[in-house]
């Protein structure tokens, strides 16, 4: 089994919970990817930088001085610090962006009412597996930041979420894969305000009574969608679970939403 | 034979040098390794964030705010931006740490007189050259920014000319290896006024005459140093030559000097 494992902004954010996810993900053993989101940090040093930070739907804008920005703090700061932390945990990390070794080309996302800037999107199919294979049978384990490249040159800001699908596809076609969404929730809620609420299993028939209910929270939707995509494409396995239960969720024992 | 190149911070900071460069490196057949300097950039950054930058001896004095700046400037915008040059290039570009894959595990410069902060210095014989033989043997190109790590979660800044042939040594023991220092210079002058004035071959013997002439200016001593280390240390040849002549520097017909 591959562990295709994300982790999102609100630990990265936090240098304690942080701390302890890298600890939880190091001892997870055999074939394992990281891919981290960038959290806040961006726009704090784009602040101090005298850049605004600019959002439309929820989704950063990302002009060429915020490309500099992400891919300094994603590619450099965030990674680097997360690979030079597994390291001392006994993981051996490298630290990729999907520009490295031509891993995820990527196309930069077509005009249409809104102009996104440098954000990349992954055509299906379109991730080179090949190398992620080199290193995961040499013992290391890859940590992308949310970073892909047009081939020409140019750096790419891409969602992280749609990053670890796009993996964890690819892998499918290799290996059995679980992708594992980590965030700051138990699993998806049947009730945002109570967190014991976890559904454990969802499958295709029971997410659209989920969503005839109204069931489910707007934020969860995306997440959902790129996980049954994955199965669609061949991933064994999609979990939505809490960080605190990334050495759990990669057991027989899971905790979290299981997606199937 | 392995080509390790190191490219310097003039080039670094000058997009159309730069380009000129990549597209030379690219063009480089074989097995090559890319390491590149800082350049100004990071100075920069560190000046809008407010960090103020410090050297004594010339040499940056890294407290724990500079170290940031350097993570993310070396390791993140310069590093991928020309990964991503390379990959348009045609070039299967890789761009890596020495915390990545633990390539280069450094130790903390002691504090003696002067506490140059998080600046790293690499023992003898503590290159891991598996991982770097792994990327070449798959037709990749790792290029490295002079970043490395303590082994315990720490981010080192570290010269890049020391990394280029720390790298360099490593692989000597695997491949004819050719260490190639791209400067502003055609070469070691005999008079550095005098572009012209290229010294074409140093060895030991010559080496003790031209320091007792005083011909060799003080900037390049520590190149010379470095070259007659990796020498000792089973590197084939080291050339000193300026970035144009990067693609000749590649062939037979050798331009700059040869240190053997």
């Amino acid at each position: 089994m591959v562990y295709v494992i994300k982790v999102g902004g609100n630990v990265i954010d936090n240098a304690v919970l942080l701390d302890k996810f890298l600890a939880d993900f190091a001892a997870v053993p055999g074939k394992k990817i990281l891919i981290h989101g960038g959290g806040k940090i961006a726009t704090r040093v784009g602040d101090k930088l005298g850049i605004e930070s600019r959002y439309v739907n929820g989704r950063r804008i990302t002009d060429a001085d915020t490309i500099d920005v992400v891919t300094m703090v994603y590619g450099g700061l965030v990674n680097k610090q997360i690979v030079a932390k597994l390291q001392a945990k006994g993981c051996n990390a490298i630290g990729l962006t999907g520009a490295d070794a031509n891993i995820i080309p990527a196309v930069k996302r077509p005009v249409k009412e809104i102009d996104y800037g440098f954000v990349g999107d992954i055509p299906a199919g379109n991730v080179e597996a090949a190398p992620i294979q080199l290193l995961l049978d040499a013992g290391l384990t890859p940590v992308f930041s949310p970073l892909t490249h047009n081939g020409e040159g140019q750096i790419l800001n891409t969602n992280a979420d749609t990053i670890a699908s796009s993996l964890a596809v690819a892998l499918g076609a290799h290996y059995p894969v679980r992708l594992i969404y980590c965030f700051e929730k138990k699993g998806v809620l049947r009730n945002v305000e109570d967190d014991d609420s976890v559904i454990n299993l969802i499958n295709r028939d029971n997410y659209q009574t989920l969503l005839a209910e109204g069931a489910l929270a707007d934020g969860i939707l995306p997440k959902l969608e790129n996980a049954f995509a994955a199965i669609d494409n061949g991933v064994k396995e999609v979990l939505i679970g809490h960080a605190d239960d990334v050495r759990k969720n990669t057991t027989d024992a899971v905790a979290g939403t299981l997606i199937c």
